[in-house]
């Protein structure tokens, strides 16, 4: 069996090896700080008592676990804590796909580089639907692909890579897919703290038996070495799920469960709001220079990142790399997404040189 | 699909849940210190710059990998930094079962409760081969049920959950039917620190393309809640581990990889030898009790665990949990480690309350 690498450790080793200085915008790695509560709790478990340093409960710590169901209105038996939101959208896709309700994954193009990989080492078959120009999903289209042998929907809203955030009314038309095909649909909201335009609705606002919500502490606390995520699971699929993450992880990172624990607790909405101004602010900056470089892109409504396309420099790996090489801005290449968009290139805004980056992007282009 | 859980959980919360003062015996916590570098290089991570927070490379962070590849004299390109040996075991028996060269994989009997549950979840198939009364394998054995449906032959040693450290002589023997039926021999060493008895020795001491060494500083540095474990693969299996390691995981949990990278480095072989010569008086007082018990049982080579048969009082679920009840000591039923020891109990030796334990199962069968 072989399975899909995405490219993004390729493009950020070649970044890092480059010989100029290379602003990186490839990866959707946080610049900002974490929550200070964050920090002071690595300290506090650094001193504890040598059982604080074992396995906690395969399903993650009981006390994080209460807290995140309370917090999403579930009951704590639907909350899986994983590893990553990485981890939560395998557990997902291979319950979806266990079901033997169907081997077909409907994804979007574009599409988040892991979940055709995902799908393929799972044994299922990924089936696309191209999203319009702003990155909105259009359900209809969705059901157009949909069959008795489609076993998982993924949305991801806001949606890496294009931005869009899908509004209410194209979640509750997902569910009721998903519902009608005795299918999953897996809502991959690991964005939802970067909503911009304040549109974004979770799949948990639509009670059903279909619906699988991942979620991760990666992005919203900017620690995406930690590796904290979460599944929230309809009661009759939860056990299974359970069962494929303790055989392959065990158990999740007890330091790391136990420091985001506390800064879910001790952190206040102004850390979420701050880091939401910022991304607003480097938002405006970068589409005023793309602007400025006869760019065609898509204001994003959430997450992290800017698609572009530049006239008669299409976004493959070479060109990817050219970037590189002759602008000193790292972007991934849009063929890393899907086909729909392989003639952009999308840039993270993830780093405190934004402005400057988008200057070298102006010059370079115009 | 359905795959076996492990009875682990399900005891721990059993004990957990008794009335009386339980000592807990069940799964192979360490209950000693971790090593003093660790405790302080998580104190010095908790205050490092936002970009320490972020994802390390998939595979594990550099200098880690470096160390580990230094210490076992392998190439740094070989080894893959896994979340625990539990995740280091999915790679491997999944890598193995998608060369295509068979499905079988096969498992000693008694055997590691996790094994068999993988080995169904990837689509293989386990074959049995029964260990000796003492724990020992006899190559002989495996040679008869290997053929060219043999994927992997999967071997741990010093095992768990016998106690039993292979000499030389097996390791040689395995590696060659790994060699001779095109399967891959995955060899699990994740007590090495833990050798009581100076025979052990890794599968890496034979140079071969057909073997895979699993391990983690789980044990060997009393951190089974951290999560960092490694896998070394030859080279020509290495890359699709990496690429499903990181379809499932991304990557690693960063500040247990900086705490663990630092405690290596920092820790010196002291530390080891204590722990060892802790459980070597544990296994004294413990095997006394039994022997005042009237218990059969077998004296371990390595590893944390004994095993013992009580007469008239097989080791089903239900007299482990009488024993938690009237005996106020928690082990673990021996039918959770497949069926030629389903009459026996295994203890394991991780509590300061051992002679403790000893007393009450010497006075509750006396």
């Amino acid at each position: 069996m072989e399975y899909e690498t995405p490219l993004f450790f390729h493009v950020m080793g070649y970044a890092a090896r480059a010989d100029g200085d290379v602003i990186d915008m490839v990866s959707g790695n946080p610049d900002w700080e974490p929550p200070a509560a964050l920090r002071e709790a690595l300290h506090e478990y650094a001193d504890l008592e040598p059982d604080a340093f074992q396995y906690p409960p395969s399903e993650g710590m009981y006390e994080l676990r209460e807290e995140i169901a309370a917090r999403r209105g579930v009951d704590v038996e639907e909350v899986v804590i994983t590893h990553g939101a990485g981890e939560a959208n395998y557990l997902a896709m291979a319950r979806a796909l266990e079901r033997d309700s169907g081997s077909e994954i409907v994804l979007t193009d574009p599409v988040y580089s892991y979940y055709p990989g995902k799908t393929t080492m799972l044994g299922g078959t990924p089936r696309y639907v191209a999203t319009a120009a702003d990155g909105q999903l259009d359900p209809a289209d969705v059901r157009d692909v949909a069959s008795a042998e489609t076993a998982a929907i993924v949305a991801n809203s806001p949606n890496n890579p294009t931005g869009a955030v899908y509004p209410e009314e194209t979640m509750r038309e997902l569910v009721e897919i998903a519902e009608e095909y005795d299918a999953i649909l897996i809502s991959d909201e690991v964005y939802d703290h970067y909503d911009l335009s304040g549109n974004f609705t979770s799949a948990l606002a639509f009670d059903s038996d279909h619906r699988i919500v991942t979620n991760a502490f990666s992005k919203s606390m900017a620690i995406t070495g930690f590796r904290v995520g979460y599944a929230i699971f309809p009661p009759h699929l939860v056990e299974n799920a359970k069962s494929r993450h303790m055989l392959v992880n065990v158990a999740g990172s007890r330091p790391s469960q136990y420091a985001v624990y506390h800064a879910l607790r001790e952190t206040g909405p102004e850390y979420y709001e701050a880091n939401r101004d910022l991304l607003r602010e480097r938002v405006d900056s970068f589409t005023a220079a793309l602007d400025a470089a006869g760019a065609e892109y898509t204001r994003p409504e959430g997450s992290f990142y800017v698609m572009a396309r530049f006239e008669g420099f299409p976004g493959t790996l070479e060109n990817t790399e050219r970037l590189i090489d002759e602008a000193g801005v790292a972007g991934m290449p849009g063929e890393a997404f899907g086909s729909a968009r392989s003639d952009w290139l999308r840039f993270a805004l993830v780093t405190p040189r934004v402005d400057k980056a988008a200057e070298r992007l102006a010059a370079y282009f115009e």
